[in-house]
């Protein structure tokens, strides 16, 4: 049966590799969101925690919840909590009415725009939204941002970490003024912790490392990591059939596919309703060993011109995010959570 | 929170049209495979149920142990059972290894290879894997193809049904010859059903309708069906975050979109994480009421020029496959199993 697995070694690797070249004065935060980026969230999770990492980031409140034995911190970006919850458990304010939508004592994460014009508050914003959560008598035990121009390292990417560093003098004072404890700080993620550690530069509590762990950092600057990394998934297709075609014959939804010449030919058990994605006439896909992925592929399976009883579909993600004009996380998360994953030791 | 609606009404209404239009002398079978096409397996199981359907196809086994209470008749397309398995579920035999798999007892259906060159035995080698069936003991339930030239109703659609009526000719005899029950025939799933529901030319036991079912039959051919079919799903996203933006702002990954007027902006809880396509410089996507989603959509989340607290993204998943140049059923069946669904009665 298709099944994604899950390398337990590649994953180790990573994150002993961005852990020494990002220092021990950062604490390592897994980005765990997302079913983990598509990988499976329990088993990237058991990962994690056997790496010793303590603080992870999960998409909204079901998703914390799964994993919510495993981690001392966990934070919930996006949703609001539905019954009861962990008290470990953080929530994300972007807005006033999340601050409303919480009991007394929650942890929140305040979430501050430094520039990407996406989530989070405005700056000027910060005192009103403080005093609301001091109001309401959350436990405020973040405030963040995310810097979303790691990848060029350019102008404005140093921009946002002046703005951010301007966000945490005004956090201090406030902290001052008003009383209540120090939230840890956070604004970069796997490409922006990698850049700026290469210059020495990480002035925050933590770094959420999401892509890079799971092997993929490719970014517009040079820097002694991305190549290194070990990719932790890859996916495996199964024989469903397979026949001996005449040079002519059709294959595939309106027979789209004509042989070139006569062939043993075989369908894999991997389709789009799978989450990989629909091979159509406009696209070139090979699998690992490159064996072309005959357009059209169907909702639960594709052909190939080969008759191995399994074939690896991929175990670089990045090939397929090419022949669809697209990145490597969305070829990832988009992985149907009922695919089967395995681990390898 | 994102969630997707089901419309019970939509379904029902599909169900009694094309159950009106196919006529009461074949039995309407759903297709329920890859999570109900994306809509969610559970939900729209209960849908089919109602509807007073009794046979159904799913993807696999496990699957299948998901709606093993609600249909008389479950067939796992592909796969074999691993463990313990309910009695009614049948599996599908594409090749020798999948009889030898089975113990005695189970139930089958044999796919035969009509012309479209993917799964199934060929007619040829039918005797010979009549014979392997009846020697492991297996309980033959059907014998089927799947007429993948529906959409088009060319002369190939009609070739592939002619080497269907010679299978089933083939079939009678050796049920006569080795004295097994005729299995129940069928070789057409929505688009070929409705095409020769049109003639009154279905032959076959049963139709497998998948597509149609949650409201979408985008054929070559006039129909009287298409256009009065409803869809099913609806995918809407919540605002996460919301802010007034001067002219020349850069919003989003890299500061893709760059405002032409000052304007209200708010970020939406669908991304491709969901399971929707990623929204990329290279693609003009617009909600149900005509707002872009402007480019770069991340993981978790997009932009939009509104305000709105909830949004509808699309209720016709052909807008989005359109930008996307893809097909309703990718973009429906990519939708994350994690997202909500709302039954609306």
């Amino acid at each position: 049966m298709a099944h994604i697995t899950l390398s337990h070694k590649a994953y180790k690797h990573n994150f002993n590799l961005i852990s020494s070249y990002v220092g021990s004065n950062v604490e390592i935060a897994a980005v765990l969101k997302d079913n983990a980026y598509g990988h499976g969230l329990e088993q990237i999770s058991a990962f994690a925690r056997e790496c010793g990492i303590q603080s992870v980031f999960v998409k909204n409140y079901s998703e914390a919840l799964r994993v919510s034995e495993d981690f001392a911190h966990i934070t919930a970006l996006y949703g609001m909590p539905e019954g009861k919850f962990s008290p470990h458990i953080a929530f994300v304010v972007n807005q006033k009415e999340h601050i409303y939508a919480l009991k007394k004592g929650t942890k929140v994460e305040l979430k501050v725009n430094a520039g990407m014009n996406r989530n989070g508050v405005e700056s000027k914003e910060l005192e009103d939204f403080i005093l609301a959560i001091l109001k309401q008598g959350l436990e405020l035990v973040g405030v963040f941002c995310h810097n979303g121009y790691g990848d060029e390292k350019d102008k404005t990417f140093y921009e946002t970490q002046n703005t951010f560093a301007s966000i945490k003098t005004h956090i201090k004072a406030l902290s001052l003024k008003y009383g209540f404890k120090l939230p840890r700080f956070h604004s970069l993620s796997s490409s922006g912790a990698i850049a700026l550690a290469g210059e020495g530069g990480i002035s925050d509590d933590l770094v959420r490392i999401g892509i890079a762990l799971y092997g993929y950092l490719d970014v517009a600057f040079a820097n002694p990591i991305s190549a290194q990394l070990q990719k932790v998934a890859a996916l495996y297709a199964d024989r469903v059939s397979t026949r001996y075609l005449k040079k002519g014959a059709r294959i595939g939804y309106s027979g789209c596919t004509t042989l070139q010449d006569s062939s043993q030919i075989s369908t894999y058990d991997i389709g789009y309703g799978d989450g990989f994605f629909r091979v159509s006439e406009d696209h070139k896909v090979y699998t690992a060993k490159g064996y072309q992925i005959l357009p059209r592929s169907s909702m639960d399976c594709f052909s190939c011109l080969c008759s191995e009883p399994q074939i690896c579909v991929f175990d670089d993600a990045n090939v397929i995010a090419r022949a669809f004009h697209t990145i490597s996380y969305e070829v990832l998360t988009h992985l149907s959570p009922n695919l089967k994953r395995i681990i390898i030791k």
